[in-house]
C-alpha cells in the first residue's frame, strides 16, 4: 500500500445516515490473540449500534468450508471464502471483523482488493516463542509433536504483512489497549461516529 | 407451515428506520424461470433504494463451493453454504434474493429454520415438458443423451415445497406478472413500504 492509500480520509456516511462497511481482517499466528481481540470488538461495535458480523476462520470453516484441509491451495480457497462473504456484508453497511491466520500474503492481498479502502488490515503479531508458550489450544505441542502437519510458524510459513493499517505487538500490549488503538483507527476514518 | 405461521403480519421497521431483511428463496426447476424472475426482482428492489444482494445458485458455486459435484450430500452442503450467506445478510437488513434449483425438502427447510418467517418461499413452477422444451443452457438435451448424471427432473428428484409462501405457474404468467405477484407479498407482509 502507498502511503496515500494509507492516509487517514474522512469517510461521508452513505445515504440516509447509514453508517460505511468495512472489513478489520486481524491476521497473525495461532496464539497471537485476534480471537481475544475479535471478541472485544464485536462487543465495542455493537455496543455502538453497529451491525458487526464475526467471520471466524475456525467457524467459517465449519460452515463455508467442511472438507478443506491445510494444503496451501485450500487455504487459499478458504481465505478468498471469507473474503467473499466479508465483500458482501461490508458493501452492505455492516462491520465485519475477519479472524483467520490466514498466512498468505497474496490471497490477503486480493480480498483487500475485494474491497478497497474499506479493507483494514490489522496484524496482530506477537514473536513465534510468545505464541507457542501460550498455546491455548495445545495446537503447538500437537504440531512440535508432527502430529499436526502444516501448522503455521512451526512447518508452514506465516507472511507477515508489507503495509498493514495497523500493526499491534500483543506480546507489549494488553487486549484493552489494541482495542483502543483500533477504536481510534475507526474513529480517524471516519467509520465511528 | 401453519396457517398463523403463514398469516400476513405487519412488520415493523427495526430502529433507525432501516428495512428489514429478508430472504426471497426461488426454487424449482432449471428452465422453470428462477434466473429471469430474480433477475427483475432485484432491479425493481435496488430501485426502491433497498439494499439487495442475488446469489445465484451458478455463481455461488464459483465462489462458495469450487470442488463440490452433484451428489445429494454435496448439493445439500451447497445449499446450506447459500443458506449460510444469505442469513448473514438478510440480519443484517439485506433483502436476499435466492436462485438456486434447490430440488431436497428438508434442505430448504433447514434454511427456512435459520431464518424464520423472513425466508420467503417461491416455488418457481412449470412442467417438465415446458422446461425441457426451453432447454436455455442445453442441459436438457445433455442430460437426456446420459452427457450429464443426476440432473434434477431427469435422474435426479425435484421435491416441490409443501407449503411455499408463493407459488408461480411461469407456463401461465409472464414475468412481469410473477414480479408483481412477488413485491405484492412482500408489500402485504411490510418489507415494502
Amino acid at each position: 500500500m502507498t502511503e496515500t492509500q494509507a492516509a487517514t480520509k474522512e469517510r461521508p456516511m452513505s445515504t440516509g445516515g447509514d453508517p460505511q462497511g468495512f472489513c478489520l481482517w486481524l491476521t497473525g499466528l495461532s496464539g497471537a490473540g485476534k480471537s481475544t481481540l475479535a471478541e472485544l470488538l464485536v462487543g465495542e461495535l455493537q455496543h455502538r449500534d453497529l451491525k458487526v458480523e464475526l467471520l471466524d476462520g475456525d467457524i467459517v470453516r465449519t460452515n463455508l468450508s467442511k472438507g478443506l484441509g491445510f494444503s496451501k491451495e485450500d487455504r487459499d480457497t478458504n481465505i478468498l471464502r471469507i473474503g467473499f462473504v466479508a465483500h458482501l456484508l461490508q458493501r452492505n453497511g455492516v462491520g465485519v471483523v475477519v479472524s483467520a491466520i490466514s498466512p498468505y500474503k497474496d490471497v490477503r492481498n486480493q480480498c483487500r482488493a475485494m474491497m478497497g479502502e474499506d479493507f483494514i488490515e490489522i496484524y496482530v503479531n506477537a514473536p513465534l516463542d510468545v505464541c507457542e508458550s501460550r498455546d491455548v489450544k495445545g495446537l503447538y505441542a500437537k504440531a512440535r509433536a508432527g502430529e499436526l502437519k502444516g501448522f503455521t510458524g512451526i512447518d508452514d510459513p506465516y507472511e507477515p504483512p508489507d503495509n498493514p493499517e495497523l500493526e499491534l505487538r500483543t506480546d507489549a500490549l494488553s487486549p484493552t489497549e489494541c482495542l483502543a488503538k483500533v477504536l481510534g483507527l475507526l474513529e480517524e476514518r471516519g467509520y465511528l461516529r
